[in-house]
Formats: C-alpha cells, structure tokens, sequence
C-alpha cells in the first residue's frame, strides 16, 4: 500500500489520480478533502482526514503502508523569516515525529517533495547539482533542508530507504491560487479576474516551471525505482524562464494583455534557480516530456473552460 | 561589550576568566551560577541570570552588547535520537528566537560554538574541512547543524556578522563529570572513584581532543577578527586520539590502572572524527599551542588537588 500524505493538494490529486488509475493500492491522507476528489474515487482509494500535527492519528494512518509519499507543506517561500519559529512548530516538528512513527511502523520508503528552488540558496552554480551545498536564505527553504536532514538521519541509523525530490516550481491544471503559491496560478487568476499582474524587481528572476504530468511521472518512477535507494534527486523541467517570459506566454496563449505592477524585489528571492536534473534523468530513466507551451495551454484550458 | 551566553559552563567560565583578565567589558549571561564563580569576579564582570528559553529576559539581557558568544547547549552527543523532538524544542527553537532578537537588537558580531565531531557525519574525509557535506547522524549533530543554518540565514538576510566555531572535544581543568558529556572528564570521574572505564567498541574511535586554554584563544582570536567576518571555522587540535590511547596517557600521568568494561558500539558514533584546522590557522592566525600530555597533565593535577 501506497500512502499519499498531502493527497488533497495539487500535486496529491495527479498523484492519487494515476496511482488509482493504474490499479495500485492507495490510502489518501489529508486534512480534509475537497467532496468531489472523494467522490471522483469512492472505493477505489482508501481516503482517511488526518493531520500531520496529530500524531496518533499519523501513527495508525501508517498501518500496512509500505511506501510514504509526503506531500504536506503548510510553510510557504512567500512568507517573511519572521515566521521562522511558527514554521519549525508547524512544519518541522510534525515531520520529525511522523518520521519516528514511520520508523517505528516499518515503513519501507519514504518519499519526500523538497523545494528545489529554495534549499540551494544563491550564489548556486547554474544548473545546481544536488551534491552543492545547501544554506537556504528563507524559513521555508530552511525548514525543507531540515526535514531533509532528519529523513538522512534515520536513513543512516534506521535503514529507511529514502528519496528526496528536490521539486522545482511545479504548475497546472487543478493548481488553485493561494497568495504567494507559485507564479503561475497568480497569474493565471489575475488573468480570470482580469487584474493586473505584480511583478517584484524587473521580472528577470529565473525560475525552472515543471508541469505536473512531468511531476507526477517522476514520482511514480521513484515509488517503483528498484533497490534500497538513498537519494536526493533535482526534479525541474531541465528549462527555466523569467517572470516576463511567463507572462508572455500566458499572453500568447489567452490574447489577454495583463496591466503590469512593479514592486520592490524581495531579499529573500534568489535570482536565478535552475536546477541539474541528469542524476534523476539517469536513475529514473524519467525526463520531462511536456513543453512549457504546452504546460501552459493545459493549464489555460481550465481557466478558460 | 561581550555577551557571554552559557558563562557558567566548562568553556564559559573559562572565557570569562580570560576576557575579564584583559580588561574587556563582560556580561555573564547563564540560567545559573555557581557562587564561587560570581565571587571571583564580583564587581569586574556584569552578572545576569537568565534561561535561553526565557525571549524576554534573552532580549533585554542583549542591551548594549555588540558581540554575542552563545556557547548555550543542553543537547548532548550521548543522548538517543528518540530525543529528537525535544532536542528543537528546547535547543532549536530558543536559539532561533535568540537570534532574531539578536538582529532586532542590532548585534553586531554573532559567535557560535558549533560541534565539529557531530555535524559532519560518517564518511567524512580525514581531517574534514569546513567546506565538507554536513549529514549528521544524531539528534545533537543535526540541533548543532540547524542553528548554523539560521545564523547564515540572518548573515545573509541581515548582514550579521558570524563565526560558527566547530569545536572538537574540549577538555581541562573546571570540567564536570555529566553523563555523556565527554570522554576525558568521565575518565578522570571513573579515576577519582576507582571506578572502571566503560569502553564503547574496541575502542578504537579517533577523536581530536582539545585543550581548554587553546578552544579560549581561538575565541578570543574570533572576537577580535577584523573586517565583518561571515566564516565557518574548524576548532580542532589537529590531532586524533584513540579511547584507548586517552587511557593510557591517563593512566601514564597518574600511575593508576584501570579495569576495562567493554560495552557494545552506539550506532550513532563514527569511527573517526579529524578536523582540518587549517582555515583556522590561516585566518585567525591561531594555533593551538598544549601538547595532549600537558593538558592531561593540568586536568589531572585538579583532580588530584
């Protein structure tokens, strides 16, 4: 049994939805679900409420798993360092301790969504190895790196096998907008509410966008990767763009011409995140498969629909 | 004016007694003193009684300080990973919050005494530089490592000037006997009460073991760096000792031989822990300067007193 921690988020509804329509055994895990994903799936996947900061709730929702994917983040790259502490109660300890659980439960695999864009911290050689050294400059980058750690820990004393997808910016249909979640889905909102888009500096800031299907691709490989890896994997689109030439290409693909804000840049953005993917692409015989046009059409299909 | 955090330990009141006897201007900063202590230096040094888990008293006690040396620990190499939550609770998130008062409060210089034997990890090179992968394998290690990781966070976002000290394995006069808390004062226990030494393994596991009264030099070096230093720093004799040779020499300098308890190996220790002390040396221009023996020699003849 296959166990999706976060199985109400974006990337845990495309999880859920192939896991499912490839016949495996799935438990969905989440703190609560949107009525229509249950339904979409009623006696096909095992759906359980539970949060991460219930422990005992963790613990049993750990029964006849053997591979863990977790998905749940509640801290956000968008959030100011002042909420460093609030993302070590809320984020950090519930991962330490549903780790313990995991351990103490047997659990075979675990796979953990880490953040690609924020772990490096800048200065990063371009594309960024996952050998380079991690010294994150925002809370939400330090609180992946830790969890990161205590996973590697109970690698080494425990025997867990892991694998850390170090995720660049993933984006598409069924991704909702939430203030400071991803460029895209902002924009992408601003373009149904016909508003005008922020742009933080000159909008030269790099980043490496993902399409799901590709996220998801990758996931699956990694659940099913033989042997008792121990790994940390880049996974990005291999690509990356600036925050202009997304808007742009939203502006191709809808004919829709944004009224553009500029802002102050933020301290706490890298300038450019691009990250190495040949380790997975050699590990996983996985590679991303769709354009970022494309991406982008799929994505403005169900705003448009 | 020095903050000195954790005064009252085996490194603090050592730091205190040289940075007092050089005229410099010192607040003590401890959760308690020991009475002899305060005494000594009643009226040359500012006194204040106050926890690292207590923010209130932690941000007022930073009035007027321009360099903080926090050598506040309560985790402990020897305890269980199963500590790991608490070791955030109470290691992690007061540091963390320290940290942003310390910026609030406009500290200008941020000295922090890491561990050189636990946050690098096993496999390391030998000796391991400071620019090695830090993957630790214990809960202490890993409390150690995240606590950098916010300091450089705060270097970054802040400009707050740093030096992350990775000490080696101090030892010398003034040391207590705590469970757990290092090889050479738990010998020196056992030598006191006629006791027998446990040995972990065959005791063949090589630790650098440094003289106080050089760890104190390399501090006071760090305080007085010029320029606005953002720098990690190996602390380190630059030699190894094996468990059986600090016997030995123990038993050489005091003609005492012990019975030898052999107990099975900790899974969280690694084989060999070696420092390279040379960035160190370089930029402090520092090098430690008591041969093993001498030091052994100092420590005894307290016990022995």
């Amino acid at each position: 049994m296959i166990g999706i921690y976060g199985a109400n988020g974006f990337i845990g509804r495309h999880l859920v939805r192939r896991l499912a329509a490839a016949g495996s055994s799935v438990r969905a895990v989440s703190r609560s679900y949107d009525k229509s994903f249950i339904e979409e799936f009623e006696g096909k996947v095992e759906f359980l409420e539970a949060d991460l900061r219930q422990p005992i709730a963790m613990a049993s929702s750990l029964q006849g798993v053997q591979t863990v994917v977790q998905l749940v983040s509640t801290s956000s790259p968008a959030l100011k360092n002042d909420y460093a502490i609030a993302d070590i109660n809320e984020n950090v300890l519930p991962h330490v301790e549903f780790l313990q659980n995991c351990v103490k439960a047997g659990i075979k695999r675990h796979v953990f969504l880490s953040s690609g864009g924020t772990v490096y911290g800048p200065g990063a050689p371009v594309p960024t190895p996952e050998t380079y050294p991690t010294n994150p400059i925002s809370s939400h980058g330090l609180t992946k790196l830790i969890v990161e750690k205590y996973i590697q820990m109970h690698g080494h004393v425990d025997g867990l096998e892991y694998i850390i997808m170090r995720l660049a910016n993933p984006f598409g249909p069924g991704q909702k907008f939430r203030k400071g979640q991803g460029l895209i889905p902002a924009i992408l909102d601003h373009y149904k509410r016909r508003l005008p888009v922020r742009i933080f500096g000159a909008g030269l800031a790099l980043r490496d966008y993902i399409y799901i299907k590709d996220v998801v691709d990758a996931i699956e490989a990694v659940i099913q990767l033989s042997g008792a890896p121990q790994l940390i994997l880049n996974i990005g689109s291999g690509e990356v763009r600036s925050v202009i030439e997304v808007i742009n290409t939203i502006e191709g693909v809808t004919g829709y011409r944004f009224e553009r804000d500029y802002l102050e840049a933020r301290k706490t953005d890298v300038d450019i995140s691009s990250l190495d993917i040949s380790r997975a692409r050699q590990i996983l015989g996985w590679t991303p498969r769709t354009s970022f046009r494309e991406g982008i059409e799929e994505a403005v299909f169900e705003v448009d629909v």
